[in-house]
């Protein structure tokens, strides 16, 4: 698709040329990949604000860049940034944008020394771009969404007493696998009992047993974009106060889900959903952000949270994930990933594409 | 083992104490696990050159960092380096180390403006002191080795005409988790036929077919230690030409784990396995370096290239993975971990342990 890079390279070049800089080098490396198509290890793109872009990339990834970017000039070195810092200066650059959030202290030394010219951060402005997905993009989320979705609801009939949780998320991974995956998108959670207290749990051996809450926080990649989804499941009927903390959080969702409109401030889909947690008295047990941005990276702009800036453009796909932990007894969350600005095509009412489609209610099993 | 991790960082605070800083602030994540064992991926830690250490994550790790280092002081907080940036203003600091090759220009300016001390590079002082690995480390590197090498073995019997690249990852993938692993050490590399030339190569869709030199670079994760090895077979008989570029690289290799002693020059290792390379006119197929170090990163100190400083010292694991790439033909490559300075457990002669005990001749499968 060498067409959609141009594309989003020229909005690159728009952003380089408004901050009256000569270029811009990219080097965070899902941002290469977008403007490029390059999955590597090691890319950085020279985005000049005249002229044509430059990607380098080491000779393990040349035909792969000739692949994929046949219309990029293509410079093979080991040492990106100090190669980038010489072409700046033989091209007698003034002043080169770089990636602050990315570039570390030890590299952007480096290329100050060789390039010798004004070094000024660009901002996360390919990470803006990001935000906002094309047809292909939403084709690919949808797919990894789907077969997540899917691995989850096969798996259903094998969970329960007695799996362990790192047996479970053994499983579940492979299943992903087996429906088309890439890869699993990051490290599958599943936190069993109290282990659910805790968010990031990482699963051991311990086997699920009856009276457990289970948090399963997972997702696939495919074609590089990333889901991301949870389910809580009960083994066995659940208590009162399980059924209690789940519809809550069911309830949070449901509200978050139905405020991530385009035009609504990121703040306030945050509030949406954590002002009946609130509420309900447990504020506390929730403290971690709403929800983010997926695609290239399973945490990506925007954030969704209490301190978060801006407003949600239509086509951002976010996730909704509000959650109540409770110290030593367990703890429920609830994870969808939704694209702003579609119809709505299941689960709750909301303006928003569910790409994440596994019911929401509470499953005893 | 909170013992092992106190060693560790004392051995770190004299560091500190030698650069003349009132402290270092951590932020790499795997210094920030060897020196506490705490696997998050938000921590960071200070090592005052006098009085306690503070490690530092956010919620969803502190029941984890009380479990893993119940001997330090403990602070939670979402924003990790700025938190540290007050704390070392109250406490007076003059002079903060920071990891310059870690931390983003971003995080410094933030860093810089809560400390208002002066900031200076610690250097790469944790991951030196990593390369030289203690029994537990070369316990779970041990481990790591000995699924890897057992996961392709019995796989051997499935590798043939018609599987393509990744099915013959992904069931390598799964084997190794089968064998015990927690997760792939990276992802898979299986390179047939001319997607041999490439060294990085991604598995496709492309089945293996007679004919083929099919390259399978991969590797299982224990305990938070990385295996990495690569095997090259046949799919049916060979050529002459694929014999002969296999047996040039084995040659080189035998050389490369014959050199890799503690006292070794990293220069002289590369050397002594590219030589015979270039010696052979494919100097120019063989353009990356010899090997790296690996633990609680894939690739870690020491590299093992032509431009490497320094020398081995004992007990360090490291790669020796010469290769041919022969542009449009395919590829040969053959890696193992050896150990510096144990004795020979298997293999070609070398004062190392060869950790990654799959057999080294030609298979044709």
């Amino acid at each position: 698709m060498p067409e959609i890079h141009a594309a989003r390279r020229e909005r690159a070049r728009a952003r380089v040329a408004a901050l009256d800089a000569d270029a811009a080098l990219i080097t965070h490396l899902p941002n290469v990949r977008y403007l490029t198509g390059l999955a590597s290890s090691n890319a950085a793109l020279l985005i000049p604000a005249a002229g044509p872009n430059v990607l380098a990339t080491d000779f393990r990834y040349t035909l792969a860049a000739e692949r994929d970017a046949p219309d990029l000039e293509l410079l093979t070195e080991r040492q990106l940034v100090p190669a980038f810092g010489k072409l700046a200066e033989e091209r007698g650059y003034r002043r080169l944008l770089f990636e602050a959030q990315e570039m570390t202290v030890a590299t952007h030394e480096k290329l100050a020394a060789t390039a010798g010219v004004e070094l000024a951060p660009f901002g996360e402005e390919i990470e803006e771009l990001r935000t906002v997905k094309d047809d292909a993009e939403l084709d690919l989320l949808a797919a990894a969404c789907a077969i997540s979705s899917r691995a989850l609801e096969e798996l259903l009939p094998e969970i329960g007493s007695g799996i362990t949780e790192r047996q479970l998320a053994t499983a579940l991974e492979r299943r992903m696998v087996d429906l088309g995956a890439e890869a699993p998108a990051f490290e599958t959670i599943v936190a069993s009992g109290p282990n659910g207290a805790i968010p990031h749990h990482v699963p051991g051996d311990r086997p699920l047993q009856s009276g457990d809450l289970v948090t399963i926080d997972f997702g696939a990649r495919y074609g590089g974009y990333n889901a991301d989804m949870t389910r809580t499941v009960s083994i066995g009927e659940p208590a009162q106060w399980q059924r209690d903390t789940y519809e809550l959080v069911k309830l949070a969702q449901q509200a978050g889900l139905a405020a991530a409109r385009p035009g609504a401030a990121s703040a306030d889909v945050d509030a949406a959903a954590r002002d009946p947690i609130e509420a309900a008295g447990h504020g506390a047990h929730f403290k971690h952000g709403l929800g983010h941005g997926v695609g290239l990276e399973v945490h990506e702009a925007p954030m969704l949270a209490a301190s978060s800036p801006g407003r949600l453009a239509a086509r951002v796909p976010v996730t909704i994930e509000p959650g109540v932990y409770l110290p030593g007894r367990g703890g429920v969350r609830i994870e969808d990933v939704i694209v702003t600005g579609g119809e709505a095509t299941s689960g709750p009412p909301g303006h928003g594409v569910l790409l994440t489609t596994t019911t929401r209610e509470l499953l005893a099993l």
